[in-house]
């Protein structure tokens, strides 16, 4: 290069290149998980998280916090999108000073009936999947290292999610995390010639690779039923809540729609979809955790296309690997409040599960009756505030406690966002939406007061309401936003 | 919420949820451009963004800058991927002082002669494709407004390349602006009701949606011819090209490929191709710009994957479309330095161009003799660095001009990273790869010193080698790291 000008106009000081050699080919693949955690140079304290697309049949969190657990590192947050029953060897992580944080959205199993008996030294942190994806892009969580079980992967990095013995479909949730994460490893049984086939995490995003024998067990990614429900009650409420639905005006050219994956939520999509042929509607979309039943509506052409964060079951993963309308999206486009319109606030209908309902038409999903953790919001408070409107279902009791009560026992989705209550014995209009009342009342929907429901309910209950612990916090309850709906408290002596 | 607790060990003030109410469906669509640019809160002094997927037939630079010109912005820097002949207007826009600096990875016709003649008061930068994802990602270059060319969108900002009259395929280097501008216009002719199909930039990143008559003339993205040449010339240095890579003994299962879109390269693809089926050797992927010749390659069976930045034509545009083995890959995926290792890092053999290569193999893709803006390095340098074998094809002279030199007009590419040169008259190899010119003159290969060759080209031309001009300094440039390579002079008076 010619001498250089001493100074250029808009331009710092001038360097001069100076090419490196080209050395053996780069990988990223490393010898074990061992070398992988080392290379992350983790210390006590440090933040890990994981994603839960293999769900219930999830191996990675186990295998990576044993490896943690025997190095003999402490107070480890664990940021997880979810946890299942599967996880349950992260009490005992928890119990011997390994684990003092967790963090997710979603916490179900033995995990959560430990943190409910006071095991964890920090209150656990419930967040909605929105509100995870936001509090990582703002830096609220930051994750030292992110572990991805990834279904294949080539030794670039590159993750494919519809590959392999394993495969899980959609990453909606690492594609969150790998975003932000000062280092991302991911853990694959299938180690595929580069480039991977299907990507859906890029190399960019992935720093070490490592290869096990198994990452999870793929008949435990199906989270119970996936198809509907068939006993008369519940095809009575879904019923109920498919005409509240049609009643309410938003059954049109363009309809979109999103339910749960159990067999209620199912039964309702299944009525839903009767009446959309019958009246010829055409819908746009359906987007959340996709289950086969979903890619069976969109493939009958009730939707155009299916927006899926998560497959629910092998049907939706094959599909999404098969069908180009099948698309992927992450945990924020899902479900984010920051990021300017999410896919939730585009939703039309959606119908939801509940624990409990209270009269304020609060929903709880975190807890049990008696105030045992058991969930939290997943995406339950993100589709509540997005959906035109929101229908929750649910019985009168179960197990012989009344689910419509004078108060949750905590606070997941608030009452503002819930719409319609549906039950076996009528449904329930928020106060607030006097003229969608109007409109099922037209439409000859049996609407009640939910005190009525409340009433009815606590008449069937076996058990009287268990009054609110008032132990100490064992876990917080987040909003989207990083507000707090309510804490969850210890259950028996501290 | 009950009363909260004044302290929660490891977590900071608790704040009270209050859910907004649900107010009208958001949208991002925005009444026209102008509605678009005032949302952005432009200034003067700010920096623009654009990509180049469209190429010779983009309307939406010339669009904006017209726009912003009206607005009497001042100051302003154009951050492009790429310029082509159709910007011509910018050379006004920059004479008005509404632009007074551009940054992009490759200059072509009026802009870039208009740059020579000292037209910009700051230097333009050069950067290679990579550098540029580069400099974006390490917030060198901020981004305030990046304007993305959409060829469907719909409201809400999901963006989809493959879809509409003004399809271009993948959207590689939008993909990389979008990830960190302050504010992102998708500008489309099709809008597309929610949620676009076949998603290349999703909604979160994208703030703004405007609909325009027309963003582009789709036979403009074709660049030039995208077959191979048929010459006698060029077919015979195609020949010598494709056996050094076989000769080299990197045509071998799992090879991976890239060539330019022009004539030349793709006649060595061709004898590449047909070398690899006589051997029998399955490829593993091509990559860069992608042409239905390369689609070609694909279909049968010599690949088994292309990872495209960028198609180079419409057959390509629609291979995107219908295959899956054909993946898109962002600017930074396929180029970039700094993110762990790129896709050209995993590239065996790649056939570049030139307009001068000198004594040190360094080539010049940045001015033509004289000393004229003409191109950059775009992936050139990149693809360079990273691929096992990079070679340059090129005829000994051209217009009249000797093409190997005994120094290039402007350094773009460090000859450490040239393999071998190929020309009509035998091919060069660099002296620091004795083993391969070994290999080479086994197979037979008619290896010379460059200076030999240099010696025939200035024999051959009609024009002496013009000398360096020494004006003041009008672009910059810039290698992969941000480091300079060179320094482009003004042509003409001051």
């Amino acid at each position: 290069m010619p001498d250089l000008l001493p100074d250029l106009p808009g331009y710092g000081a001038l360097r001069a290149f100076a090419p490196a050699a080209r050395g053996p080919r780069m990988t990223k693949l490393l010898r074990d998980l061992d070398a992988a955690i080392s290379a992350c140079d983790l210390r006590d304290g440090a933040t890990v998280s994981f994603h839960h697309h293999l769900r219930n049949g999830d191996d990675v969190l186990n295998m990576v916090m044993a490896a943690l657990s025997r190095r003999g590192l402490k107070d480890l947050h664990v940021a997880a999108s979810s946890i299942f029953p599967v996880h349950a060897p992260l009490v005992d992580h928890i119990r011997n000073g390994t684990v003092s944080r967790v963090s997710a959205a979603f916490i179900s199993g033995p995990v959560g009936e430990a943190i409910s008996t006071g095991v964890l030294p920090n209150p656990a942190v419930l967040m909605t999947h929105g509100g995870r994806a936001r509090a990582l892009d703002a830096g609220e969580i930051v994750i030292d290292a992110a572990f991805v079980a990834a279904p294949a992967a080539d030794e670039m990095g590159n993750v494919s999610g519809s590959t392999g013995p394993t495969a899980c479909g959609t990453m909606g949730y690492p594609m969150t995390d790998v975003a932000v994460a000062r280092r991302t490893v991911a853990i694959t049984d299938t180690l595929v010639p580069y480039p991977a086939p299907a990507i859906d995490i890029p190399q960019g995003q992935v720093d070490h690779v490592v290869q096990v024998p198994r990452i999870g067990d793929p008949g435990g990614i199906a989270s119970g039923t996936t198809r509907p429900a068939e006993d008369p009650v519940s095809l009575s409420i879904a019923d109920s809540a498919a005409r509240t639905i049609t009643a309410s005006g938003l059954l049109a050219e363009g309809f979109s729609f999103q339910t749960g994956a159990g067999g209620a939520s199912l039964a309702t999509a299944a009525a839903v979809g009767r009446q959309m042929a019958e009246l010829g509607v055409a819908g746009s979309f359906c987007s959340g955790g996709i289950t086969g039943f979903h890619v069976e509506m969109l493939r009958a052409g009730l939707f155009r296309g299916l927006m899926d964060v998560q497959c629910f079951d092998l049907d939706a993963v094959r599909s999404y690997r098969d069908d180009p309308r099948h698309q992927a999206m992450s945990a924020a486009t899902y479900a984010a409040s920051h990021i300017g319109g999410a896919v939730v606030d585009r939703v039309d209908a959606v119908v939801l599960g509940a624990a409990e309902v209270d009269l304020d038409f609060n929903v709880n999903v975190t807890t049990r009756a008696g105030g045992i953790l058991i969930g939290g919001s997943g995406g339950h408070a993100d589709t509540a505030a997005g959906a035109r409107l929101s229908i929750v279902t649910t019985r009168l009791t179960a197990a012989g406690f009344a689910k419509i009560v004078p108060q949750v026992g905590t606070l997941t989705t608030p009452g503002q966002t819930i719409d319609v209550v549906v039950t076996e014995a009528g449904l329930a209009v928020n106060p607030a939406r006097d003229e969608l009342a109007d409109r099922l009342r037209r439409a000859g929907l049996a609407v009640r007061p939910i005190e009525d429901l409340a009433r009815e309910a606590a008449a069937a209950a076996r058990q009287p309401v268990p009054p609110r612990v008032d132990g100490r916090v064992v876990a917080i309850s987040e909003y989207r936003d990083g507000s707090v709906t309510d804490l969850v408290r210890q259950i028996g002596p501290d």
